[in-house]
C-alpha cells in the first residue's frame, strides 16, 4: 500500500478535526504509516496538527514527531507544553529525542528533561547534548540489543525478546565483556541458525568496524558505505559500547550534506531553506554577494586603466561579459572535476603531471572550438569588425586555457594546505578568473588594436 | 580493525607480486575486508592487480571486483579473459553481475553470459540487462530468502539455512503465495521470537511497501528514506516477487545522484570524471560553454547599442562585470532555494503569494545593503565620481530585486510546465539575468548621465 496524499483527504480530515470527530481520526490514522501521518501534518495548520497528534497513542505520536523535518518541527512544537513534550520525548528513540530537544530553547529543554519519567533516557540525553550533531556521538542512539560474551544463544533470544519493544530495528546483537567493552557482534541470521544451547563466545564475529564518539559524520558515512554496514557501533576511548548509528540516519545525513554542498556552489552561507525567516535568508545570502562585489570592484579597477582604449573603440566594452562569463564557466567546470576526484578515494592514483597534461589537452580542444565560435559570434555582433573579432577570439582562447589551468591547480593547492577545496574553490576561482580574464582581454586589445 | 593504506604497505605488496610470493599475498589478504582489498587495487597497476585477484578465492575476488568504482573497473577488467570474467560473474551478486557486464562491450558481454555455469544467474542477468540502471529493475538483485505463506517457522529456518550462503544480507523473509505473488514479509526478529511450529500465515506482516521494476531510482530512494526500510521488494505488473533493492545500493545511488546534481550546477553535460578520456571531457564541457557564449553575445548586442554613452564616459565599462556577476549570483541563490523546496515534499504548503512576498522582502534588504556597498565601492574605484557611483548603486539595487524575482519565478514556471527546474534553471536564469542586468544598467546610465 503506497500512500498518496490528496487535497480531498486533507479537507476531510480538517473537517473531522473541526468537528472533533475523534472516532474518524483514530480509524483513519490507524491505517497509515507514521511517516505518512508526518506528511499530513505539513498540510495542516499548527493547531489542527496539535489536536491530531493528541488523539494518537503516545508511541505513535513520538514516532511521527521524530519523522518531521527539523525546521517545521520547531515551529510546530511551539504550541506544545513542556509536559506534553516530555511525554513524547520519554518514549522517542534516544537519537531523535536529542535532536528534538536541541531544536528547543534552553528553558524548554531543561524543563522537559526534568519532567522525563524514564530517568535513563534523561541521563543519556544529557550526555548526548554535549556532541555536535555531525559527529558519531551526535548521530548515535542508545537503543540496541547487547549480550555478554559468557552467555548462550538461548539467553540471547531471551534478551532480544525483552528488548524487542524498545529496539525497533535489530540487525545484530552486540557482544561485550563484563565491563561493557565491545568485543564483536552476532548477526540475527547466525542466531537463527545456531543451536539454542551454543555459547556466544563460539559463534560471535570479533572482526568488526566501530567508531569513537568524536568520529566525524563524513567518515561514519564513508565506513558504512565502504563496508556495506546497516549499523555501526560507537564506543568511548576505553572501548565501552555506548550506542550505534543506523543506516537510515546515515542516509539522511548524506542527503543533507549533498544539499549543503549544492548550497555552497549556489553561493549561500550556511544551511537555509525557503521556509526560514527573512532575516536568516538575508544573512545567508549577503556575505557571498558582497565578496563577489569586491571581486568585481577589482575588475573595475583593471578595466578603468584602459579607458583610453574604451573611449577610442567603445565596442570593446560589449565583449566584457563574454570574457567574464567564459572564464568563470571554464574555471568552475575544471575545479569541480578536480574537487570531485580529490573527494573520491579511488582517485589517488592520478599524479600531478598526468593531471596537468590531460587538463591542458582538454583545455586546448575547448579553446580551439570556443575561439572559432567567438570569432563568428563577434563578427555578427560588431558589424563585421574583423580586427576586433580577432582580438575577441584570441582573448577567449587564452582565457579558456588560463581558466582551465587555474581551475585545475587551485583545488590541488588548497588541498595541499589542508583547506577544504570544495568550499574554498568556488569564489576564489571565480574572482581570480574574472581578474585574469579582463587583464588578458585588455592587454590583447592594447597590443593589437 | 579500521584499515589504513600506506605507501610502505603497497610497496611491500608490489614486491611480493613481483616475486610471485603467493604465500605472503594470501596471508595478508585474508586479514582484510574485501572493500579494503578494492582500495589496494586502485594503487596497483593493471597487471599487478590482475595477478593479485587471481590468487584469491573466487567468491572473495568476485566481491572485490563488485566493490570497484565502475570507471576503474572497466579499465581494470580489460586484461581479463572472458573465461576469467565468467568465473567471477557466476558467483557475484546478481545486481553487481549486471553492472559489471553492462560496462563491457557487447561481444565480451555475450561471451561471458554464454560461459556462465549458473544458468539461473545467466537468465536473470539477461532479464536485468533490459532495465536502465536508474530504475528499480536495474537496481534490484535476485538474492533474497522467500517462503510460501502456507509454510511454518521451522520450514522458514530451514529455508534460511539453505539460502544463507547465497544471500549475504538477510533482513527479512519474503512471503509469497503458490504463484509467487508477494504477500508480505516476516522480520528475522519475529522468526527468532516465534514458536518453531507457528504458521507463517499467522505471523507475517502484510502491510508492506513494494515497487514495480519501472519505478525510478529517486522514488525508490525516497520510499526507503521515508519508511526507514533496509530492503524494498520489487514486483512485476502481476505482483510477482522478482527481487529486492538493498539500502547499501540506495546509499550508493543517492551519493552518485548528488555528484551529478553538483556537476549540473558546475555546467557539465553528463556524468564525467577526471579520469575519463580527453574527448569525453571535452564533449561534457563544450555544450554549456557555447550556450553561455550565445548569452554573452546577446549581452554584447545590448551594450553595443549604448556605444555613444561608453565613448563619452568610458568608466561606465568598468562596472559591467559588477552588474553581470551580481545579477548572476543573486539569481542562482534565489533559484536554488526554490528548486530545493520544490524537491522537498514538506514544502507543499508554501503558496505562490507567500513565496513572492517573502522573496521580495529578502530581495529588498539585500538590495539595500548591496546598493550602499556598491556606492562606496564605486566611489573608491572611479575616483569619487558621485553621479556615476549613484548610477552604479541604483543599478545594483534594481538588479538585486529583479534577479531575485526571476530566480524565484523561473523554477516555479518550469516546474508548472513539467520541466525539471534543477537542470534547466541554472543556464536560463544566468542568461536572463545577464541580459536584464545590462539592459537596466545602460538604461539608467542613458537616463541619468
Amino acid at each position: 500500500m503506497n500512500f498518496e496524499l490528496t487535497k480531498e483527504y486533507i479537507a476531510q480530515l480538517q473537517k473531522a478535526i473541526e468537528e472533533q470527530d475523534t472516532g474518524f481520526i483514530k480509524t483513519e490514522m490507524e491505517e497509515l504509516y507514521p511517516s505518512d501521518i508526518s506528511e499530513i501534518l505539513y498540510e495542516l495548520d499548527t493547531d489542527e496538527a496539535h489536536y491530531l497528534i493528541n488523539q494518537l497513542e503516545t508511541d505513535l505520536a513520538a514516532e511521527i514527531i521524530s519523522n518531521l523535518d527539523p525546521t517545521d518541527r520547531k515551529r510546530f512544537l511551539k504550541v506544545f507544553t513542556s509536559a506534553e513534550l516530555a511525554e513524547y520525548i520519554n518514549v522517542a528513540d534516544s537519537d531523535d529525542a536529542v535532536d528534538i530537544l536541541n531544536e528547543q530553547n534552553i528553558e524548554v529543554r531543561e524543563e522537559v528533561i526534568a519532567l522525563l519519567k524514564d530517568r535513563e533516557q534523561a541521563r543519556f540525553i544529557l550526555d548526548m547534548l554535549n556532541y555536535p550533531n555531525d559527529v558519531a556521538g551526535g548521530l548515535m542512539q542508545k537503543e540496541l540489543v547487547k549480550i555478554k560474551v559468557s552467555q548462550t544463544v538461548t539467553e540471547c533470544v531471551e534478551e532480544i525478546r525483552r528488548q524487542a519493544e524498545d529496539v525497533e530495528k535489530v540487525y545484530a546483537v552486540y557482544v561485550t565483556d563484563d565491563e561493557g567493552i565491545l568485543l564483536g557482534i552476532v548477526s540475527l541470521k547466525k542466531i537463527i541458525l545456531a543451536k539454542r544451547g551454543s555459547k556466544i563466545a563460539d559463534i560471535f564475529e570479533s572482526d568488526i568496524v566501530s567508531v569513537k564518539t568524536t568520529t566525524i559524520g563524513e567518515e561514519v558515512a564513508d565506513l558504512m558505505q565502504r563496508y556495506d554496514l546497516e549499523a555501526l557501533p560507537v564506543v568511548n576511548v576505553q572501548g565501552r559500547l555506548l550506542g550505534r548509528i543506523t543506516i537510515d540516519d546515515v542516509l539522511d545525513f548524506v542527503t543533507e550534506q549533498a544539499q549543503e554542498d549544492l548550497q555552497v556552489v549556489a553561493g549561500l552561507a550556511g544551511d537555509v531553506e525557503e521556509t526560514d525567516s527573512v532575516l536568516t535568508l538575508v544573512k545567508a545570502r549577503l556575505p557571498w554577494l558582497l565578496v563577489g562585489m569586491v571581486g568585481s570592484f577589482m575588475a573595475a579597477k583593471i578595466i578603468d586603466r584602459f579607458d583610453d582604449s574604451v573611449a577610442a573603440i567603445p565596442a570593446i566594452a560589449a565583449f566584457i561579459p563574454l570574457i567574464g562569463s567564459t572564464g568563470g564557466n571554464v574555471g568552475i567546470q575544471s575545479s569541480s572535476l578536480v574537487v570531485q576526484s580529490l573527494a573520491d578515494k579511488s582517485g589517488l592514483d592520478t599524479s600531478l603531471p598526468e593531471r596537468l597534461r590531460k587538463s591542458l589537452w582538454v583545455a586546448f580542444l575547448n579553446a580551439l572550438v570556443a575561439g572559432i565560435f567567438a570569432f563568428g559570434g563577434s563578427l555578427l555582433v560588431d558589424g563585421a569588425n574583423v580586427p576586433l573579432s580577432f582580438v575577441v577570439a584570441m582573448s577567449v582562447m587564452s582565457i579558456v586555457m588560463l581558466a582551465s589551468l587555474m581551475g585545475t591547480l587551485t583545488p590541488l593547492v588548497l588541498n595541499y594546505f589542508g583547506i577544504n577545496p570544495a568550499i574554498a574553490s568556488g569564489p576564489f576561482i571565480t574572482t581570480t578568473n574574472d581578474l585574469l580574464g579582463y587583464g588578458v582581454y585588455f592587454l590583447i586589445v592594447y597590443l593589437l588594436l
